[in-house]
């Protein structure tokens, strides 16, 4: 019994025509044709100018443990696929490589952040699993590094569990949250799981069980001087909330050799209260005593709080962190890019009436330069395969459709951004511990260009393609658009 | 290893205020206090004339199953909870009486959905995952239901998968969309652990793989010319794809004695792709040949689309019905309404800054009224838990807000929504198959007047409170707000 991926049997959480592409692979002899395919998302949501990678710790637990049970292929026989395909799903085992931009990491539109090379069979069993698991966490990820800038080096704290999309929007939402930079989660189950770290105090009930505020902030105080926040706007803020927390602090935690932990409000015009309620806590003799804010904020929210001088030192974030309400799907799409015959990987390309839906073709390679003087990333560099970047020469980037557009660029290192975690099937990753990701991702932000973190109209980071594979999609855009003709 | 909320260990899925507060309860000597919660939304997403209620199953799993493992007790530990109440969770045994108003059913803001009365730290704890199961499904059964209203009769499926809120937004997703009348999921997951019909074709990279596309599709029609539709938009849908489907159909399908299944589009602008694509269709003697649309579909564009006379006979609707994009949040919240003293209820209230945050007090019972003649509803009413309606007398409702507006209404029957399913911790609900769940929500659904129906503006459908319920209200916030002035 539990929720980690290596726990829990998903197996069957792929969509059904994977199925039926893979049986019909299977019974056309195309069992070991060996195919490439590249994760890539298009757009970075709320328009912004980055994403932020996560999920490949539960990408990983998937891999490791693919498997059909007995019931699985029960089913799959009702649905009519063939005895040896059966067979084949009942023998599983996973023989994949798999390459993946690390969690933490800025990732950017067109570039591959996932690449599955293998059995066609295989490969494209697990596309519903590989793109549901980075979309996910990517978009809580991505959405939580806007807040946490936002915030401006205060706390914040995820607070969404009750409105997530399911429970693993709970659990795997608070861990991509801490990965994107907010300090702590209200979900423990996520402590018990991924070791975020939970936090919590009281709810309005607290106050109201007990009727009486002033009893009830007592009753609290008494229980945990040592970490007293107490919610002050069940009744009134101002009138109530706060004279009867600055009471309860007098008569319960100040005897006990503590200090207040904070307030916390939850209603009303937040702004406006806290620089009242600093007021008050401040003259009370704590201006030590935080103020936690929470209800309904994102980061254009307390970015606007902060800039009308609120006075607040912790947000807490409810549901529009843990469902990123303001935009709250991560595009990521799972496209076949190379077919190998007779070992040497031949490129593929889909067409499309909607030209951001044509995809780059190829294996392909990802590097992300950087200034060498200013340690700032320049680009991102998608090169084929086989290529490799001279760090010695100057470098000649080009914008992929306004060709024109060019930049010499030196003085810079080229580091491949996506790592191979399994070869032919077998782990050869290791998994940082959380909170290592989670520097790293702040790390990695720091590395960008302020211009780049605008929450709007960012500027747009570079994504280039290699000479070589710019020639190569030409070449193949060229030749199918014939086709059709 | 399983994913049924049995199988599944989610007893921390809890704010951790929640095991603060509990922990709180039991050292102040309230650990056998009786409390009444209720759980009520305030808006419709998408501003909707009403919800549809899904979840149930999952909450009576998660309620039949809670309980403490060692390891949950020793992060308590860790966390400064005292031994005396790790030792009550050792032993916890759920002892709740629990309400809640079943699947499929339609529900307005401002009503109780589930009512959980028990020992205060019992009550509190499950608050999370009440709102958690009740908020994710009633949210995708709504989007599903206005959906499948949108496509006016004809099939709906669920593609979502890749790109919902974690694994159990995808399966979950899908048990609660088929509830609000999609009639099948990409999902095969939902179908092996829901019994929701999963249902698939192929991917672009079907066609890719093979490289050229008429025999990718003779591929395909070979292995399933019983069930074979095939995705035509890979390179261009009128020149290449419809032409080619045609052919396969010819060569692959009509001689095995089938008919040809479908086509599907994904990209492109599908109006008029389909009406070209339907003449081509007929003109090669397959009027039967259903076209089947996908490529990011809400209610509003297949409304859109069918004005203008899309010739679409099926639609698959991925990331926007299972992240409900449009409004990602149903806001249902849990609230204390009332805590007994000598064995009888004493109502609590909350007021708020925001008015709309102010709760309604008391232990409860919620009415649907139906008009005998014309079998629709005529509003919901709210009463004290002891209170019964006559249906044999006239009745009157007033607006609770603009008292003066009232209404007599007759000849009514008035069906209590509030089913009790847990009595003391026992289970004592038979939850109904899923497609039971399903057809009563069509059924209720009907006994709405279409006004209420609109996706825009619709009419405001009344939840009214009895006369009895409402002077306590007003006591209530008449004694409450004079306490903090």
């Amino acid at each position: 019994m539990g929720n980690t991926l290596k726990e829990r049997n998903l197996t069957m959480l792929m969509d059904f025509y994977e199925l039926s592409m893979a049986n019909g692979y299977f019974e056309n002899g195309m069992r070991d044709k060996i195919a490439w395919f590249d994760m890539f998302f298009r757009h970075v949501p709320d328009d912004g100018g980055f994403a932020i990678m996560a999920g490949i710790r539960q990408l990983v637990d998937y891999f490791e443990n693919l498997s059909f049970t007995e019931t699985d292929l029960a089913l799959l026989k009702k649905k009519h696929m063939s005895d040896d395909f059966l067979n084949y799903l009942r023998h599983f085992s996973f023989a994949c490589d798999v390459w993946a931009i690390p969690e933490g990491t800025p990732i950017f539109p067109g570039e591959p952040i996932v690449t599955v090379r293998g059995p066609v069979i295989q490969a494209q069993l697990v596309e519903t699993m590989v793109l549901l698991t980075i979309n996910h966490q990517s978009l809580i990820a991505t959405k939580a590094n806007r807040i946490k800038r936002a915030a401006d080096g205060r706390t914040v704290m995820e607070f969404g569990s009750r409105r997530a999309q399911g429970y693993d929007g709970a659990i795997y939402g608070a861990r991509a949250a801490y990965i994107g930079g907010v300090d702590a989660t209200a979900c423990t189950q996520s402590e018990c799981d991924y070791f975020v770290p939970a936090v919590g105090t009281m709810a309005h009930s607290w106050v109201q069980l007990f009727g009486d505020e002033l009893e009830a902030f007592c009753a609290y105080a008494r229980q945990y001087p040592d970490a007293c926040t107490l919610l002050v706007d069940t009744y009134n803020v101002l009138k109530s909330g706060v004279p009867n927390a600055i009471e309860a602090f007098r008569r319960e935690v100040l005897p006990r050799g503590f200090r207040p932990a904070g307030i916390r409000i939850d209603s009303g015009d937040i702004t406006y209260l806290s620089k009242k309620a600093r007021k008050m806590l401040d003259e009370a003799g704590f201006p030590d005593c935080k103020i936690v804010a929470s209800n309904s904020l994102d980061e254009i929210i307390i970015r606007d709080m902060l800039i009308q001088g609120a006075q607040i030192d912790s947000f807490g974030v409810g549901e529009r962190l843990i469902t990123a309400a303001s935009a709250p799907v991560f595009g990521g799409v799972y496209k076949i890019v190379a077919v190998e015959e007779d070992g040497v990987p031949v490129p593929r390309i889909k067409l499309s009436e909607n030209v951001t839906k044509i995809t780059t073709p190829c294996a392909k390679k990802v590097y992300r330069l950087f200034d060498k003087e200013t340690n700032k990333a320049i680009a991102d560099l998608i090169t084929l395969f086989d290529e490799t970047i001279d760090e010695s020469q100057p470098y000649e980037l080009f914008d992929p459709v306004y060709t024109w557009k060019r930049k010499k660029i030196e003085n810079f290192t080229a580091k491949p951004l996506l790592v191979k975690m399994f070869d032919a099937g077998k782990k050869i990753y290791e998994i940082p511990e959380i909170s290592e990701s989670r520097q790293y991702c702040f790390e990695q932000v720091e590395t960008l260009w302020d211009e780049v973190k605008r929450f709007e109209n960012p500027h747009k980071y570079y994504v280039d393609l290699s000479q070589k594979l710019w020639d190569e999609k030409t070449r193949l855009l060229d030749e199918y658009s014939h086709k059709g003709q």
